[in-house]
């Protein structure tokens, strides 16, 4: 008995090691993130974050090089689920209408997140000189994304014609401050939010022809949180 | 002749000293402003914004105790400027619907201004305690003050029933964010902007009795530079 478990090793497979050290990876991430969104980013230290995970700083350093560093990968984590979002949009198609309100969706609920907030609370500048123009062309391009739809609605019929650059601008500005008002515990859920902003932001954009096509409902500006909802006329 | 130039005193008098150190003070904070949104408030420094004005920084020191007493300033003035916007649409009157156009209108156009941009774009947690709060109690007298013109808007029938909270959200959000964007050399005039996101937001708010009272226009989402264009059709 006391023979075999000597052969057990005492380090874990690795490919257990591998997954366990990705996991703490990600768990400083998710705390200095939090922390970076609660005191700023100037006044969050890596000791603050080394002390509410249980660990040393010097232990941090197995992880990122530097609190730079971090609000990189806070960045880019942010960003990649923008991407993936947009991605999914584009692969599942439908007229502009459809896809800008899937993406108003998408985009409201990561801004209720804390990586998402990450995107539009913290300021970029404080990045490396090649990190913020990273970030940037990153920013550009979901602006281009918003654009892209309403574009599409505007050829398909399913939007108005309108400048779409300025529209796209008002669109991503509501729901960039959804990251500065929204509280977890609030009043109202990530879900209400991103139902009432994808009614509310497209209710002006939306052509009569698309209008028609919809089941109407009794008011566009109560929240609904049935998935597939189309009523979005304007007035009782 | 030389016995009157004696009696004439060296100093200017006391109105014109007093008016001078004003105008001084003001030129201090245009230019921190300016390098705060430039480089970042943490970038800044006393000694950029003496550089600038061909000063020294003890000289500074003539108009402002510290950069946090220069930052608290810079609120104060873009706050003064939203607060006197809305006593002066308070005092003009008119239905929910007018009212919110014309701080839409008013507060799109202070976006596109040094004071304002610091109100957005600067992080107000590098205040005082004291300053802290009491900018962000200004903040939400202005986000009340959008959701006290919808609800007027939905009471007098100019407005369609909504949710006035988010719908304020929804509409300070787009508004801030173009003290993101909005460049002096850009595409778009502060005019076109103020007209632009004064239709494009309230497009979808708008009660169908109000639109039948306004002349019809060939179509909303065009812009206008006319200062009492009230047409605001959906589609052609």
């Amino acid at each position: 008995m006391s023979a075999r478990r000597a052969q057990i090793s005492p380090w874990a497979p690795f490919e257990d090691r591998r997954r366990a050290r990705d996991e703490k990876k990600h768990a400083v991430l998710r705390m200095a993130a939090r922390l970076f969104l609660d005191v700023g980013y100037h006044r969050a230290t890596l000791n603050d974050v080394a002390t509410r995970l249980n660990i040393t700083k010097p232990a941090l350093y197995n992880y990122f090089r530097s609190k730079e560093d971090i609000l990189e990968e806070c960045y880019r984590l942010g960003q990649q689920m923008v991407d993936e979002a947009i991605a999914a949009i584009d692969a599942e198609g439908g007229d502009g209408l459809t896809r800008l309100r899937k993406l108003i969706r998408a985009y409201a609920q990561l801004m209720t997140i804390d990586f998402g907030m990450c995107l539009v609370r913290l300021d970029d500048r404080e990045l490396s000189e090649e990190a913020y123009r990273r970030v940037r062309a990153e920013k550009r391009q979901d602006d281009l994304a918003f654009r892209r739809y309403i574009e599409a609605g505007a050829a398909d019929g399913s939007i108005v014609a309108c400048d779409a650059k300025l529209a796209a601008f008002a669109i991503a500005g509501s729901l960039n401050w959804i990251g500065h008002w929204y509280r977890a515990d609030g009043a109202y859920s990530a879900d209400q939010i991103a139902d009432h902003f994808a009614n509310l932001l497209t209710t002006g954009l939306e052509a009569k022809s698309a209008r028609a096509r919809s089941p109407s409902g009794k008011n566009a500006q109560k929240t609904s949180t049935e998935p597939g909802n189309r009523s979005r006329k304007i007035s009782p």
